[in-house]
């Protein structure tokens, strides 16, 4: 299906196929018209919960000056939420890799079946910060892993396989010229690190299993600050590889919610959390309104 | 706190905490009495979606005799989906296993400073089959890896951390011997295996991205059939390794959707997808009832 992809896929198998269905969101392309529905999109922004997802969308319609209901388009599989406000896609992918790759994997096929031109994929997140002020803006350059590897790791077809888990430069640049001198936060550019778990992956002390002590965890944490590491999240290395992969444009934006030199439990700020999650939407607004300017 | 646990936590730094905050439950032990509110809690039942959960809690008040309004107990988080039905807590992971990890940690705690007895934890869900036909229930013994290993790796401080993945062989005993002589579907004992994604994870070739073809795709498929796969998830290594490794019984239900010998796409099957979706939840039920009577 769809031979002239504006987005070339590196599989030719889908080629091959008659119809498909992109199972977690529902949507299929024997019933849905994707060019018509989701042609004029240039923005695909996700965050881990449908609430904040919401939050965003509410927040684009005031500042592109739209109006209309928000819609929960895969409400009836029961996965993901995505909402469309003009040419921006906000979708939640959950929490991880492996819920926000099953996310990206069907949402590239949905605007390459839509033959988007050049859409650019935006992740805004929460994240734990490694040695700056909790409420700081983190934009990624590179993602690590658990290894503290620039890199993704998978498993297909048994063999472990590993791809740079870069992010456009392009649009971290763009996304690091839309902090305003008038900003009550900061906002920098750095690595942010990727764990497949909140607790022993990340080195804090307070999981139901911990086999280290404080000062390995301190030394893991000023490793990672060593390798540029400036915050901690559960999805880069998967968002960045993939887009990167494929060619597609993406960006990171993450504030921090915790200075993990300081502790481990969520509670450290005087900031209300609304505050903190709000910036990261934010600089997201700026960014999508100086594009389409 | 609570040093004289019911379930011993492998993780000395848990009795010097002056309280916890169960930050993706959005409980904290400074403001809940977990003891009263969850000290009669004997089982955790966990699937993926907050509607596939609501379903099998109204369903365990029909077997159990229950009523009263259904309540999830974390909304304000954002996160999981909590609902209690008596003794039995019914709890969504979303998908994948950091995200189920992030849960199992939190829920262990929460039942552990509860000082519930010997709590059961049973994970219901739906999967891909291998080499068996639509609809049948597997009921999990060994959990495998992408790297057909039975085993879970995770990544602690920097370093490769592998843990066994085995399910508690009374649980699993006992969920078989649920099954009844008039069901019309049947039920197995079973490894499987456990993907990071759906797509290149699980061998599939329709994904955006795909570097195997069709005969590679059957060799690892037929592999891990004769490795005793009959279904593939993404949550059973962590699953089955985290309860091990604290001594938790702990239990897996799964419906498969599809027989990834015949294919990839999830549209395989004439029987209704809620009749194959209630399937782990009428087993799920009928183990709870045993237990407690």
């Amino acid at each position: 299906m769809n031979p002239k992809l504006t987005i070339p896929l590196p599989n030719e198998h889908l080629e091959k196929l008659e119809s498909d269905f992109l199972y977690h969101l529902g949507i299929n392309s024997k019933t849905t018209n994707f060019e018509k529905e989701f042609g004029d999109v240039k923005f695909v922004c996700m965050g881990g919960t449908k609430n904040r997802m919401f939050e965003l969308a509410k927040y684009l319609q005031k500042v592109l000056g739209l109006r209309g209901e928000l819609v929960d388009l895969c409400e009836k599989a029961h996965r993901y939420a995505v909402f469309k406000v003009g040419p921006v896609l906000c979708a939640s992918h959950g929490i991880g890799m492996p819920s926000m790759s099953i996310l990206l994997h069907e949402m590239i096929k949905l605007v390459s079946y839509a033959k988007c031109k050049d859409p650019i994929f935006l992740r805004i997140g929460t994240s734990g910060g490694v040695g700056i002020p909790v409420g700081t803006v983190v934009v990624t350059k590179d993602a690590y892993n658990g290894y503290i590897r620039n890199e993704h790791e998978l498993a297909i077809l048994g063999e472990r396989v590993c791809r740079p888990a870069k992010f456009h430069e392009e649009v971290y640049t763009s996304l690091l010229s839309c902090a305003e001198p008038d900003d009550d936060f900061k906002t920098i550019l750095g690595n942010t690190m990727a764990a497949d778990d909140f607790y022993e992956g990340q080195g804090r002390l307070d999981g139901v299993i911990c086999e280290h002590n404080e000062q390995q965890k301190m030394e893991f944490l000023k490793k990672l600050h060593n390798h540029g590491v400036r915050n901690i999240e559960m999805e880069a290395t998967m968002f960045s590889s993939l887009t990167h992969h494929i060619g597609i444009k993406a960006g990171e934006i993450c504030v921090t919610l915790v200075d993990r030199l300081q502790g481990d439990q969520v509670t450290q700020s005087n900031i209300p959390k609304e505050v903190l999650e709000q910036r990261p939407l934010t600089m997201c607004g700026r960014f999508i309104k100086k594009h389409l300017d």
